[in-house]
């Protein structure tokens, strides 16, 4: 049966972009799933299926509903264990939550901030006026106060991907010779900044580049489905 | 049959200091292997064994030879399936290649140039010697002037260990419920300090300190038989 990942979107339904709903959809992917992306607003997600949910992603596959990104690989993992794996055994589930969490720190906290404004030009109006008002309280400022300097932070963010690139000097996936979901983790990132801004987060020639585009050719390229913002 | 690691000392034998040498008698720890630490200083690591090595550690177990903390490591995991695993599955394995480099990126950047002085103190003279022309020339600048202002950047450095602390809020080793290989990668690096120096590179209350305690404690606190620089 047919898995539905409930996807985050803007005004436009074809060009979800929450990079945990894009973990989420390279896993699903990873494991040779069918599945059907729902788009869904933020101003939406209370009403998803049972009303409980606040965050996505969320899956409903078959009577099971499932929520949150590592929690959601997790179950895949153990409900397909005869699909190819996402954490290649115990071990790598354990320290694809050191990656989840570096990922959270060093990414989110460039990426977050530097978008705010074209995510907030992506939505439709009601959507604007909750993701305005809740990033101005998360934040302390306002959606432009925060998201100014992305330019000026630019070198320390490219520096502070250095275990990325080190690692990369000797094999080509977080993974290993191929993915494993903590490239998924961390490819999410990347590919929100790709569908929502043309912003160039990464020089051209950096190694970790050249890894985001070996990501998106994946699956039979899933993730370039949705042409980058320009 | 005893293995024989080859360990790094200054001038006293009792206190091996090199983070890559504790990453592997933590290794060979968990393995439940016997093996007895051969100290060896700076300028006589190119007399070990064969004479062909340039860094330690390097461990011999029976006829064979190994060098590199991780090839060590993969070594025993694989001449040793039947002992506890260092690295919990292929994937375990692929990823403690980001936490090695995630250490080497974000600790070997802060503590190398903070302990600089001390560990030239802790050296015989032939050792001193060849440390200061080395690091001299690896850092462009003399020791001394490479080890000042530790003070103003540790908060710098506490606030770059942000990763592993979101980690720890959920599972109590980078290996989850028990340590794994990536564990020893980063508390070799916090033991190398611990020896070397009274310096406080962690606040008493950061839950990094109370994991590098738990990792002391590990096999009989291995750790724990140097005891702390005052």
């Amino acid at each position: 049966m047919t898995i539905a990942l409930y996807d985050l979107v803007g005004a436009d339904e074809a060009r979800p972009f929450s990079p945990h709903c894009w973990k989420i959809a390279f896993a699903l992917a990873h494991k040779g799933l069918e599945f059907k992306s729902m788009p869904v607003r933020f101003t939406e997600i209370g009403k998803i299926e049972t009303g409980a949910f606040k965050t996505v992603p969320v899956i409903r596959d078959g009577e099971r509903l499932c929520v949150d990104s590592f929690e959601i690989a997790l179950y895949l993992e153990d409900a397909y264990p005869d699909r190819p794996s996402l954490f290649g055994g115990e071990g790598g589930k354990a320290l694809s939550r050191f990656v989840e969490k570096w990922a959270q720190a060093t990414l989110t906290g460039y990426i977050g901030p530097s978008l705010l404004l074209e995510i907030h030009a992506a939505l439709d109006p009601a959507d604007q006026a909750y993701f305005r008002d809740s990033r101005e309280k998360r934040f302390g400022r306002t959606l432009e106060e925060t998201a100014k300097g992305r330019e000026d932070r630019l070198e320390g963010f490219r520096a502070s991907l250095l275990p990325l690139r080190l690692m990369l000097s000797g094999q080509p996936f977080i993974g290993g010779q191929t993915p494993l979901f903590a490239d998924y983790i961390v490819a999410g990132f990347f590919q929100w900044a790709r569908v929502i801004s043309p912003f160039p987060l990464l020089a051209a020639d950096d190694p970790v580049a050249a890894w985001f585009e070996r990501c998106l050719d994946l699956h039979d390229g899933i993730g370039r489905r949705v042409p980058a913002a320009c």
